[in-house]
Formats: structure tokens, sequence, C-alpha cells
């Protein structure tokens, strides 16, 4: 396939890389077009404009990291809308608002583009190694024929229907399910400690009981090591996320008091200065409400 | 080892077995006594007062449902701190609460008896594999002599340390890591349903990703399908292991914020005819305060 | 009429000198004896069992603590269910549980006895004054006869059916829109100091506009001048009430979002030592969650 | 002095015609014109641009219901930064997000016009009778210039310094506190109905008490009687308040537990298609979450 692939963070380098090596004719823009390097030195065409990385695709992919970023490739000045061909297709894999979901998937609509939201669950060693988890949601016939593209990148497809806000919806979920776990467990912690239980102990039985997962495995031993400062997502981003979820309940209707909990320790975190740290570190608010720290 | 037995629920009796299977001279008692006729056939000797089971006996388990039926056991008339002899150890695995293990700790303590909780972990297919994860809290020599009882009851072992209540606490939090990870995948399935998607989608991208574990497997079906007339816990026990939850965290002075969520809905559930059901119906509570039933 | 009285607190002190002053005959007894010195030298009969205080009278009142002492005095050996004579009335205006409430009501109607639960509204100094707002619950005829003797002690009677625990869940309902509406304030007056702004100003804005009432102005001084430590309800005593509304609204299930969030911060209070400091200093927990203090 | 007035809806027509009335020169302006006929009748000049409504003014006063709407006058084309002149001031009297105010302070700023933030108190009863409060924010001596006239719309002044968007923040904690004491009360009125009181009686307990207040007179009524079809502010503007809080709460970095129980009431409330109601159907909601509708 012809494909055009804009965003080139460390998410979209891993899966861009796949998309290349599978045998496609790429072509990658990047604002800042130093990021695009070892993609050049790999064969893909590196260009300077969106207009230039939508000529003659048969996709354009977007991995962009939050609403302001797609907002501006998509429907600001010589953005997709505008530069897209007749029937091209945009596959946007960041993690988008449902708002924004729905509002560029109504302009691509008006401008007879076809827009299919696909965000992706994974880190970005995942994302180099083609195994990511991917939920696309779209017209049925583009997101078959996106099929093979999204076989490179993921391990696993979770077909999420044909409105694009319901794959956005879904990676929303998944997050704050986690977001939530997290918190769950550091009340826990903050329990057994209270009574003399070193954390360790709480999350062996845990994770060799039924929470023998790496949502448990990997923010326990995060949680027992307090090994915030070794950062995967910070707080500040897992704000973001709970944001998001509460403004898509909020336009579904839908009350979501764990993800409150949730948002107002991380809220409480960045109080006392923990917002750059991983956002496991809910679990040290916690303690800190409880009068541990 | 010469053990006696108190308490011959669905938990109890698979213990029972394992211990008399392994070779163990075992004595049951239980107040109904026809639920103790399979031990029987199979070897034991069952008694008819709390008296005799601790007749020349190295340990006696107790393995009951709630506070009430463990304080009658061991603090009531003709109960363990009267007839257990000088050095005698009590082997409680039911959960209980913070509380009433302190309480019961004291008593025998002051009566020089030894006091062991080791609550478990596994529901009662489990405890008849001899599967289940086990909490030992107390004396460190009386819990190295038990140790051999354990491992014939559980397939892990995890030492909670010298104070009974300890291992309480774990148990306690277990449960409700448990119980708020339900309600959370609960408000995840309102979300993603407002959205059109299918719960099952979210159950999949959920257990086929970080969260592919028991916990999320078991009881994501069982809202997936609804079927919460098929019951493992029901609300109300639920709604007990809260309040357990509660009172071990207010003795120790910490906020729980999302047990009180989770207490919530299963309120709710129960004030809207769902008592009896099984517990994740907390998720259909979430529904019912998202419009949706 | 003939009164007894049981319960010398600063409460009934100021309680028990107004039936006296307005002519009935009062004999009373307080477990302490030292404490009703001033109202044997007004005139009262002093006694020194709870069998003595009930002969002959036309109702007893008491006026205690919490469960445990109302349980004592009347379920316990020698207690007012044993001594009271045939359709002789206990009034208790104490606080006290809807279990035990419901629990004291029914042992009494066995015994052919009248129960009639009359919590109070009011500090000790409106006790003195006779300016208590009372809320009845008992049979009909017996809160008529009743009628003359608590408007000696209260300004206003507020009738709550023939319901005794009625009026313990109109008492408890009262009392947590108080914590809550400190709670909130201090959320109000945590948000106003981030942006530089006096809690005084906020004070006056509510209590000059649609908040001109004793409860926010006299709690927003609290707060205002962080007059924690002159102490009118303690922290600990906020638990006590937060769980009685936790524990009434589980009977009747009612889920209580606001209680939890209060009771969240009594902890958090507790926690960090300020558990017999004024009940208002919620609001210095809050500010603490929001990295102020 | 010479004032220009934008925002014609109930509240600004009131405030407008006090500017008049008091002698000072006024023009109008409101995009639908028909709205400032009164206006125009009883001596007010009304123009069709904001470009008018700003020439040779002392000051030009906004009263608009929502960001959007004053971003769109402020910061538009032809808005207010491009018409006012330099020294020019702009009176904000609308309730606008901490943001928002932030930035169109900025803005002014820039411009070398001066910017102050004005909300007030009351509804349009109050404003018509010159009865509001006003919470003035902005330089000292634009404040002191602007005196007369807010004395002509308020009947209590709140200075609240020099930075608009303090001014701002005690609006919008003014707002929560009162959505939440509709929450709180609402959760007690649920729980003595499940005791079988009714509503009236806890509604005369708190108000003839220390809750003796228009806040819990006027929407304890409401709630009584049910009377949510009788519209003061709709649920739906009562969402809008509480994420005006949490916005402003997220900048300061303050967790608020109580606004986010009342903005989960009335999502809930409004997914049960209330959101056209009064906002004290949070009650309803409340009862519904209790099984009691």
């Amino acid at each position: 396939m012809k494909v055009g692939f804009i965003g080139m963070g460390r998410m979209g380098q891993g899966m861009a890389r796949r998309v290349l090596d599978a045998g496609n004719d790429l072509v990658v823009y990047n604002r800042t077009p130093s990021k695009a390097e070892d993609l050049r030195a790999a064969g893909a065409n590196v260009v300077d404009s969106i207009a230039a990385v939508t000529q003659d695709r048969d996709a354009v992919i977007t991995m962009v990291t939050d609403d302001a970023a797609i907002e501006a490739i998509a429907l600001g000045e010589g953005g997709l809308i505008t530069t897209l061909p007749d029937g091209g297709i945009h596959l946007a894999m960041g993690t988008h608002s449902v708002a924004m979901t729905r509002t560029i998937a109504a302009s691509h609509s008006e401008a007879n583009q076809v827009f299919v939201a696909a965000p992706v669950l994974g880190r970005p060693d995942r994302a180099a190694a083609g195994e990511l988890g991917i939920m696309p949601a779209g017209p049925a016939d583009a997101v078959a024929r996106l099929q093979p593209l999204l076989e490179v990148m993921g391990r696993r497809i979770f077909p999420a229907g044909d409105q694009p806000e319901a794959a956005a919806a879904i990676k929303i979920a998944h997050n704050f399910v986690l977001g939530c776990a997290i918190e769950v467990m550091g009340e826990g912690m903050s329990l057994v400690r209270k009574y003399g239980v070193e954390p360790l102990v709480l999350h062996q039985v845990l994770t060799e009981g039924i929470f023998g997962c790496p949502a448990y495995q990997i923010y326990g031993d995060i949680i027992v090591n307090e090994a915030y400062d070794n950062v995967g997502f910070t707080t500040l981003i897992g704000l973001k996320d709970a944001n998001l979820a509460l403004a898509a309940a909020e336009a579904a209707q839908v009350p979501l008091p764990s993800v409150n909990v949730w948002r107002d320790r991380l809220l409480g975190a960045i109080a006392h200065g923990d917002g750059e740290r991983d956002w496991a570190v809910v679990a040290r608010e916690q303690a800190r409400a409880s009068g541990l720290e």
C-alpha cells in the first residue's frame, strides 16, 4: 500500500517502521524533521508538508499525542481536510477525545473523505515489535482495506464498529480501568501498611492469585518499590486521561464515581509536587492522605 | 498431626477432607451434624461439642462465615477459650474483622493459648483441590508447626507476620481490590454501551491485554452476559466485605474513597432488589445510574 | 409531673434543671453522683440506682452520650426494662443509632412499657435556657402526655411520628447535613485561597447572601480563624455521627455519597493528629489534600 | 458616567435599567436588538455593533451567559479588544471560567485596556431591584472609579482584590457551595423518607434551626414540593457550574470531592431526562439511587 505517516513520537516511529518493513511505500511527515531520520535511512520518503504526505496515498496515518495536535493536522490551514483527495482515508491512531473524534469524522465526511479511528494499546517497545492492541472503528469497507496495515502494527485487532468515536470511548475506558486499578491498589497498600504488613506481601497475594496480569504486576512493583521516578506515564498524563474519561462520560450522561476518586488523587499528587512522576504515585498520595508520609 | 475442625460449610468440608486425606488424625464438629457425614464416612471422628473437638489436639481449625460465628465458638460458653488446653493452637481460617481478630487473639493470649489467623483465597473448588492461597499470621513457632497442615490445604502460603490482625487486613484488602475492580469494569461497560459498543468488546480489549487474569476474565464474563443469577458471592456478602474494609480502615485511620464508591453501588443494587444476586451486579446498578436500564 | 432523669452531662444538667424549675417532682440518677450536686441543692432527689429512679414516676428521661450507655441503662442488669412499671414511659433524648433505638423500642414494648425517642438540637447553653429543638417520636398518646415536659426544655417541638427510630433518623440527617456543609465550605475555602483570596471574603459572600444562618456563620468563622482548638464538637464525635448516618442509611438502603466524602476528611484529619480538635478542622484536612499546609 | 452595556438577558436588562435610572448616559448593544426595546423606551441609546457601544464610554459592561459569548464579544472580530480605546474599561459581570477570565484580562492588558471582573449573586428580581451581591476584582483605581456604578446595581460589594480571576473563583465557589448543599439536603430527605418521615419535617428541623437561610429555605421547599418544573436554574446550568468548579480547581490543584458527588447526581438526573428541570432535582436523582422512585 501507499501510506502516509504523520507523527514521529516514540510510538509513531516504531509503528511507521513496521509499515515500511512490511514492504509498503511510505511517505513520512513530522513537524521536527530530525525525528524522521531513522526512517529516511530505512527507505521512507520524508516530506516537509501535510500536502506532500497526502499525495497519491491509499491512507494517511496520524499518531499524535493530543487533541490540539490532531486538530491542527486535520482541521488547520493546509491540513488533511483540505489536502486529502476525494475518498482518501485518514487513519487516526492516537488517543483523542470523543468530541474531537466526532468533529474530525464529521469534517472528513463533509469533504468526501474517510475517517477511521484506531487507537492503540501498548508502550513503544510493543509498537516496535508490531504487538500493539488496535481498536479500529469507521466505515466497514475502509476498515477492511486497512486490515493488512493494522495487522502489521498489531498483535490483536478489536473491531469497534463503524462509529470512530466508539473506538475513542473504548480506549478511554481501558485507560481509566487501569488508572482506577492503580488507585485501588494504593488504597490496599496504605491499609496493610498501617497493620505492619510489607506492601510486597499484598502485591504477592494479588498477583499470584486472581490478579496475575501485567496491570497489577507492573504497577504493583512500582508501588512496592516506590519507583516513581522511573516514569512510564506521568501523573499529568494520567490527569489528561481522567479528563478524557469525564468528558466522554458527560457527553454520554454517565456518572463515573471511581474516576472521580482517581482524578482527585492525581490532582492531590500534582499539588504535592508529583506531577512529573509516574502516575502510580497516586499510591503515595493515598498514603499521604492516611498520615503515612 | 491431631487436628480438630469446626465449620462444615462448603469451604470447610473441602479443607477438612484435604487434612484427613493427608493422613492426619481428624476430629470434626459442626452445629448441624449432618454436614459432617461425608467426612465421617471418609474416616473422621465427628463429635458433638467444642469441648470434644479440642481434646488432645495439636491444633483446632475454625472455618466459619462471620464475626458472630467465630465469637460464639471462641468466646461463648463452652467455647475454645475455656476448652483448649494450655498452649493449644486455634487456627482461624475464616474472614473476620480486624477488631474481632484482635479480641480473640487477646483472649487466647490471656488464657495461655496460641492464636493464628490464616484467612484463605479461593472458592470451594479450590479448597477441595488443596489450591487455596493462605495468609497465616501469628507467633512464628506456631506458624512453623502448622506449615505442613497449611501446605495440604494451600497451593501458596503468604507469611503475614506475627500479628493475627495483619492477616485479616490483607484478606480484607484483597477483597476490596476485587470489589472495586468489578465496580470500575462496570463503569467502563456503561460508558462504552452509551457509544454503541458491545460490552464484550471492552471485555476482550481488557483481558487480552494487560488485564489477562481471572479477576477480570471471570467477572467481565458475568457482566457481559448479565449472568447475575448464577451467584458466586452475593451483593449482601459484598456489602459485608465493604464494611469490614471500612471498619479496618477506620481503626487504622485510612480513608478508602474507592471502597466508598463500591459500597454505594452495592447499597444501590440492594435497594433495587439485587441483594441476593451475584455481587458483579454493581455493573447493572452503574448502568441504572446512567439511565441505561 | 413525677419525672426521673438519668444522665448528668452538660446537656442533661441543663435540661433536668428546666424540668425541676417548672415545678415538676424530679428524681435524678447519675453514675457519678457528684455531677448531680447542683440539682440536689436546687431541690431534686438524687438516688443511687436505676431501680430507685424509676419508682413512682410518670416518665424517666435518659440523656446519655452513646449507644453503649443507653444499652447499659435500658437493657443491662437492673436496667429500665426490668425496673420500669407496666405502662411506664422511657423518654430517650440522646442521639442514638437507628438500630439501638429499634432494639430498645422493641424491648420496652415486650415489657409492656412505652418508649419515646426525642433527640434534641442545640448546645448546652440552649439546653439551660430551655431553647432546644426537640423531635419526639413514639406512641401518640405518650407523646401528648409528655408535651408539657418537652415544652419546658424546648423552644420548638417537631413531631416525628409514632416510630421512635424515625426521630433518630431525623437527628442523624440533621447532623450530616451540618457536617457536609462544613466540608463543602472547606472545599470552597481551599479553592479561593489558591487564587489569593482571603477566606474571610468567601465567608462574607456566603453569609451576607443566601447562607446567612448560624451553620455557615459559626463554622465559617472557625475555619476563617483556624480556631480549631476552641472545641465545640470534636472530629472524633463527627466520625461517630458519620458512622451513625452510614449505619442508618445501610439499614434503609440509601447511598450517601456526600457523607462518605465528609467521613473520609474526618478520618484524614484524625490520621493527621486532629482527632480532638473541633470538627471544622476538616477544612484544614481539605487544605492539606490541596498541598496548602 | 458614560456607560456601554452588552447583554440584554433577564439579568442584563435589570442591571442596565438601574444604571440608566441612576442618571448615567447609557448605550446598549444586544445581538437580538428587540430585547433592548424597553431600555430604548426608557432613554437608552441602542446601537448595532460592539464598535458603536464602546465609543466615548467610561466603561463597557458585559453581562453574558457563558465563556463562548464573552470570548466572541471580547476577542472576536470587531470585539472589545479591537474597539475599546486606550485605557478603556471592560467590566465583565457574567460568570466565566477562571481560564477565560485570565485570557481576557491578559488580552486587555496587552491592548492597554483595563479589565475588571465583577460577577454577581442574585436572580433577575434582585438585579431589577439593584440588590445584587457584586464581587469586583481588577486594578484598584479602576474598581474605585466603578464603585458608584456597582452601588447602583448591588446591595453589597465584596472587593476581591486586583486579580480578575479571583472574583471568578469566588463566584464559582459560591455556586458549588450551593449546589452541594442541595445535594446534601437531598441525601437527608431520602434517608428520612425511608424511615417514614415526611420531607417537610426535616425541612422544618433544618430551617427553623441553624439552617434558617434562603439557600435551605428556597431549595428545601422545592424538594419537599417536588416543584422541579418551576425552574430557576436548570440541571444543565448546574452541570456547567460544576464543570467551572472542577476546571478552576484543576488549574489550582485542588481536589473537590463534594463537587464530584454533586456533579455525578446532576449527570444522573440528566441521564434520566431531568436536564431542563430545576437543578434541585438532584434530590430526586438521589431518591432514585435509593430505590425510592
